[in-house]
């Protein structure tokens, strides 16, 4: 598989993120499927304002962006007094930090160009070792990403129906995808592949990025509300479960999109095979369990709104669906534990996910 | 409990529908949370377009409406001739069946009103006899849907926190509702509650109906993404499900709104009671399981389109959220089978979801 025979928008590849000098350059996800546009963003500041308001999401990418915005800051930070530029970079570090608490890709690329700050000898090298540093981050993800699917395509049998949840796809990592991307692989094989695309409520990435992305890559799917996808399991009209995963524990307890537990469970009852699909960013060995992951909760808004396109006026819009006065609760992930999941598929290849097995992929 | 003191709007009590004369009047159910609007249905036809179009929805309402119709149907027939009126009111039966193909409530009313009228030895006598039946139907209806609540407060501890899915309540029936009657049987019992309200993608019942209702009676409540429900289940913070049905199978198989299934499964696996409310006029004897049950398929433009409040200009308004060339399903109901039932609550009592208990309960 070529890189540039990747995602194509308009006759041209794009990455989901990526630097030009100080600049970051994104694709602006809360636009689409309706319009296609790319933002630059300025400063560390308005990059972590893009992680927080989601104008970027999606595990790997939220990890490359923030490790980009850690360069910026390294770029933007006074030179003079190595202690004061140390001090900047690290006061970024924590807003980055601050913007999302679930995906794990974010800290490991956070301490990963931090790191690469603090041991290089001078604010200059410091600099260009940042910007080398999450250049690499960025690059590794595409290229774990494109493992995955390698490996992951050999789970899929021609004329299969796969399920997925929420967006795990090339929008939601540099290049490519996670869950997405043995998809991808099995098309380019040749291999018909339906997808049940679950539309993935509150923020419906599932039916926004997910359906935007397979029609890019011409792939057959429906989206469906995400209360259907488990009628569709039990009648046996899905074959396989793919997903992705914005934290994965020592224990194999993976932390996903609000109503990824769900899926897996169901699957598990119908005997669906349940694959996760992550690059190595996403474990954090530190975890013992899936206990242990921090769940964001997001706004009431999202759940008693929604956004779309409003077609009178071609601008987005949304809509109140709820009493104006009832509350709302939006968890914006679950915990699946392992024993739902059949395997984890990473650059490395698949592995069950046990601690032992976990432990050897790391060693 | 008075009924008087039940579902009360702007200082009245309203059934869901209702005839006048030959006029049927009921909610319209689209226009609500944000607009209480009563319509008058002049025919037949009218009233059944009402049906499809789901200005009425709901096992019991859809009921009680299809036997206004078949009134209405009665009224407007000639009467100068007995075989030509007879063919009229068979034909209006056609139509009303026609309407909606999964409540079992619809097919009762309207095999009850025809046969009153084909058991009438005039016209005249036949229009009476219809007008009464129809009536005699919704006043089971209500009084069914009163007893249920009797019997289910009974498993409802002080402090529960219940999950109901779709709108099983007043909306869904002539009064009082299904799955929220024990609900408000409880709350009028002085118990603390709290309603976990499934949002129920698509067309979103619970998020509109069941929450405004809960509004109206001062039930405290959270509105969650379909998806999320799950996670309140891992994580205990559901005591108890009580949901409604469409069509009870023979052997304790449910249809209800798509969704269902996925939450019984998941309750079952982390031990949380799940409750079936329903009336016996949704039983469908003649069906042997679930597997013999039809299940409506509605259209895409469910899934692809979100329907809410347009806050800019008041009125109602829809967003498109998919790429508008995506394909999507609409699966309208799913099956659950009954080993994921722990009882149906019944006017009659609560009985296990087996062949024997259910043969006994129409002994």
């Amino acid at each position: 598989m070529n890189r540039a025979d990747k995602m194509m928008v308009n006759g041209k590849h794009y990455r989901t993120v990526w630097a030009e000098g100080s600049v970051v350059k994104m694709i602006n996800q809360p636009k689409l499927p309706h319009k296609f546009e790319i933002i630059s963003l300025n400063t560390h500041k308005e990059t972590a304002d893009a992680i927080s308001t989601m104008k970027v999401r999606g595990a790997g990418a939220i990890g490359a962006t923030a490790g980009y915005a850690i360069a910026q800051a390294a770029i933007e930070a006074q030179t003079d007094n190595k202690e004061s530029f140390l001090q900047y970079v690290q006061d970024a570090a924590e807003t980055v930090r601050a913007t999302r608490p679930t995906a794990q890709n974010l800290f490991y690329a956070v301490e990963k160009v931090l790191a690469a700050v603090q041991n290089a000898s001078s604010p200059q090298e410091a600099k260009n070792a940042a910007v080398k540093t999450a250049q690499e981050i960025a690059d590794e993800d595409a290229e774990s990403c494109q493992k995955i699917g390698e490996h992951g395509e050999k789970l899929i049998k021609d004329n299969s129906k796969i399920s997925t949840h929420c967006n795990a796809g090339w929008l939601a990592f540099v290049d490519w995808g996670s869950a997405l991307s043995p998809i991808y692989a099995a098309k380019r094989a040749g291999k018909n592949v339906f997808v049940f695309v679950d539309e993935t409520r509150p923020r419906c990435q599932g039916a926004r990025l997910t359906a935007w992305e397979l029609m890019q890559e011409k792939i057959p799917h429906a989206v469906i509300a995400d209360n259907a996808t488990g009628h569709y399991m039990k009648n046996r009209e899905i074959d396989l479960v793919i997903v992705g995963a914005d934290r994965i524990a020592a224990n194999g307890d993976i932390a996903n999109k609000i109503g990824t537990y769900s899926s897996a469970v169901v699957a598990k009852e119908n005997g669906i095979p349940f694959y996760v699909a992550s690059p190595l960013t996403t474990f954090d060995l530190k975890c013992e369990s899936g206990e242990g992951i921090p769940l964001e909760e997001r706004s009431e808004d999202e759940v008693k709104y929604m956004f779309g396109l409003d077609e009178k006026t071609g601008e987005s819009g949304r809509v109140l669906i709820t009493p104006k006065d009832s509350d709302a609760k939006n968890p914006s992930f679950d915990v699946t534990p392992a024993k739902y999941i059949t395997g984890i598929i990473t650059p490395k290849g698949i592995v069950k996910p046990s601690a032992e097995e976990i432990k050897k992929l790391f060693s």
